[in-house]
């Protein structure tokens, strides 16, 4: 097996419905990812570990996603000097608001790039991990390329149907 | 020097000017408390040391104030079994709104227990600390009853005086 | 029977789904308690009498769930120095929001120690009042440590097993 | 003196330059009314004493302003069935966000009245206790009638003014 | 017929589920009352209408319940000095924070005394409608007495209930 | 078929159920529309070759829904000085607050007209077109008149019944 | 003097300083336009007045700015079928999201069309009216071209400068 | 000159003191960079222009800071597969709520990295484009160790001077 390029990690399985978006999209893109539970709060020493570790592992990026008082991202990044990528995961009461502020509003030194609440931000997360893999990887650029493109005929084709369909 | 009860600590020291007001506190209720500077995210193996040598140091209490992504009371309770007491700080756009959410909505194992944001947070994290101490001590209890009766007794005078003033 | 070292109110038996989630842990770490409705507004006679008479029938913390307007934390904080645990109630319009900043935005000089909105916030209140009584209780301590390693290792082991899952 | 038909309350004297634009307006509508401190964290039996004993005074309305977690009209209006109108106070971290839904989100059986946030709420509270009294004085609903023509005539020369100007 | 001494206005019939919470209070407290759909933007003659002469036909408060731009209570208070009470009515987006938002934040010159957003808030506006026809009416503040009374009961009852089933 | 004075573009398919409300109305008003799938981030050139030609191809005015980081309106009016109305659609987690916010906070200099989140929001898109193109047009100035008017009776017909209903 | 094709009426003078941008842009398109107070509330006569006449003088866009509860483009738009384009001012408290629901959040039947909140929100007000002029009478058209190509223009000189000061 | 590797674009010149922090840190990193005036709406075809052309210069990474409706991240993010990330800038009235939300919450498809609101988000905005840009410079990765070992020792010593200072 090839050795992750992309860490997928988040603090509960209950999370994973969410994550695996992200993992999917990294499998299409062919990029070797791996996914994990870790929690900043239940799992701090397993957490830092991965953390320190993950650079000289290979790993070029991590994606971490959490809920409500969302500190996994920020402790990954606390460790590591990859870009980490915060997935803000929607809770039951405040829908996500709060994961999103404790994701995004890092403090000046420590970088968390957040993503959208959400399914949304899982998939970009990994879009965006692939965006940062293709400056070094044509054949990831090409794929980014293509996968746009897909994307775009897929709304065209659809803009063509509607179009007709309010034509009547 | 007696050893601390209570530590206050914080990301930052442009949150002393927050924090020492719960410092005052417990200097005026007697209880021997350490004012620290640790970040989750700048300093976080120090952050981390702390947290888990604090029980074995004597320390009853620990009080973290922190804003934005506010980590460092969740960091430090996902080291220690102490009580942690964490304090939103005031942020600039959000205006501590992110700091609470990021405080308080911890996920279930790790408690952290949330103040008000800002002074009147730093305070009553103090007042907070001495209640739980004065579970041991009759010495603290008195006070907190006497503080509480000073506290009354002022509220009187300004509601006496300010009857007689719209008396007129 | 025990005399309660913990008693959990609440402000209506609408409450009681979230609020036994506390009864439960506490019942876990074998520390007595009494589970009470007692509503700030409709019944604030029997609110202040209990919260009053509480620490001279042994108790050592109450932990106090509301929704909405929540001022029950904050009415009993006001007659008693006993450390007093709040635990905001989702409500059905503003999701809970308005019931965290009801009981977290206290004036200085009356703490209450707000715990996350909901289910989490009401096993983390359960859990931080165990965290105040071990100060005294080495037992209590012992299950504390002991409760945190078996949820850390339920994390691992879905940690492991997720890790599988993902490796195909 | 005339006894007072209304009481302006307010948890702290740093209220006052809020409240008192209510007392102007009153004392605009000669409707006698008293101007009182009292916090219903801090002085709690000053509070109940006074909310219970109102109604036999002669009081027919109570307008109570707060701030942050503001308990004090929903605890006022658990000890009387006064019409008890609520002015939430600006906050300096939630700008009264806080104050308002802590004062307007009460549970169904204990109503409070809540205005607007800050001064404009404290001057509808004492004309809405002028409207509630004009319902058995005629005098006051004449002085209403009039107080809302002259705003009205004011306002109409205003628009007089400004139409010119922009006509240049 | 008695004639009415309070009228229940909304904007859409969408709302009467919600409202009618406050018609059987009323109906209970034997207080007149009519029920109405005016809606301030698509029948505003009628709103106006209405809200003109309402004084001079005996009613003595009137209730008014509207969603999103809750315009309804402010017109009808625009257009009359009797006590005007607005219920903000839950939206399926905003949930009702636009609701409460637009009922509550009149700029001074015109009250509107807002209740809590839905079902509760139309309960405490009929209940606040009692209060203010009790400082006439010796036989509403008995039953408001009453009332008070049998739901303290209610919940002093659930309390029994409560401390027993977990004594266990 | 006649050449559409009113676009109505969505940036998913997913929108359809909310934004064909706009176009019912239209179809009620006898205004000829297009509705159309177009994407500013993920067919940004068709929606730009859209916006730039939409003039002179005697469109009138634009209306686009989207939700989330709502670009489509701005982005579309970023390229034409046609009258463009937005319409926040509701998202899963902050419920449209989010694309509420995208579309209405536009910089001076390129203005998007916002109405309500949903389909309240996507009606009176419709509404507000036929009100600017009624400016030209007297058939569609008379048939806003009578929609009112059907409106106003519905309301008032609802008005009776439901008056009738609380009699008893 | 032309008659006025904009009306541009707001609540109270203290909110002319923003709305007065509006006028100017108007005056550089060289749009007659007519500046008014008019409060939805205090002067709800006058309102309806110039509501219900403005299109037979030859109104034909009419811009409304209030702030808090803001109903004034509501209560307009209630009694013409103009197009209206409502303006929500800051407030103290809230900064305006009070403003932007109260005026954005219009029930289906009866469109405003919102702008930003604040002067961003005047000017573009007054664009979007020139947009609608625009649609019958070329001469603006051809501004609005002109005066986007101008502000276009100033950006690509700032960045042209920014570009150069930040090579060195 | 070399060619630059991000490019710091911003959608007016009032942002400049915000986004020059990012522009300080990268030049602290000795990371070539170029800093541009780029408005989505204003300027749209400079932006689209740069935005499909900035690869093929040798761009790695673009930061885009944009405030209120901020579409500036996302209009690049449309046009480029190269990473984007966003700063949210702080706007006058919602503090830059907006912001954030316009720029973190993309639609699947098309990722932009959101950092903090304000000067924080723009520091972090160059950490993060170093971190990116240290997966194939192993110079920069020795710098971004370097950076976060300065920090943290600024950290610790004022954490020495504070517990002095506290000692007393």
């Amino acid at each position: 097996m090839k050795k992750p390029k992309v860490v997928i990690v988040m603090g509960s399985d209950s999370d994973l419905p969410i994550m695996e978006e992200g993992a999917k999209i990294l499998k299409e893109f062919k990029i070797a990812c791996e996914v994990r539970i870790l929690s900043a709060h239940r799992t701090p020493k397993e957490t830092k570990e991965f953390a320190t570790t993950a650079s000289t592992k290979g790993v070029k990026v991590i994606i971490a996603g959490a809920g409500g008082a969302a500190h996994l991202a920020g402790v990954i990044a606390s460790h590591s000097t990859l870009p980490v990528i915060g997935v803000p995961i929607e809770t039951k009461s405040l829908k996500g608001l709060d994961s999103l502020l404790s994701t995004v509003q890092m403090p000046a030194g420590i970088p968390v790039a957040s993503m959208a609440i959400g399914k949304a931000g899982a998939r970009n997360a990994a879009l965006f991990a692939a965006e940062v893999l293709a400056l070094q990887d044509s054949k990831i650029k090409t794929r980014l390329t293509s996968y746009r493109k897909t994307k775009a005929k897929a709304v065209i084709k659809k803009d063509t149907k509607c179009r007709k369909r309010f034509l009547k």
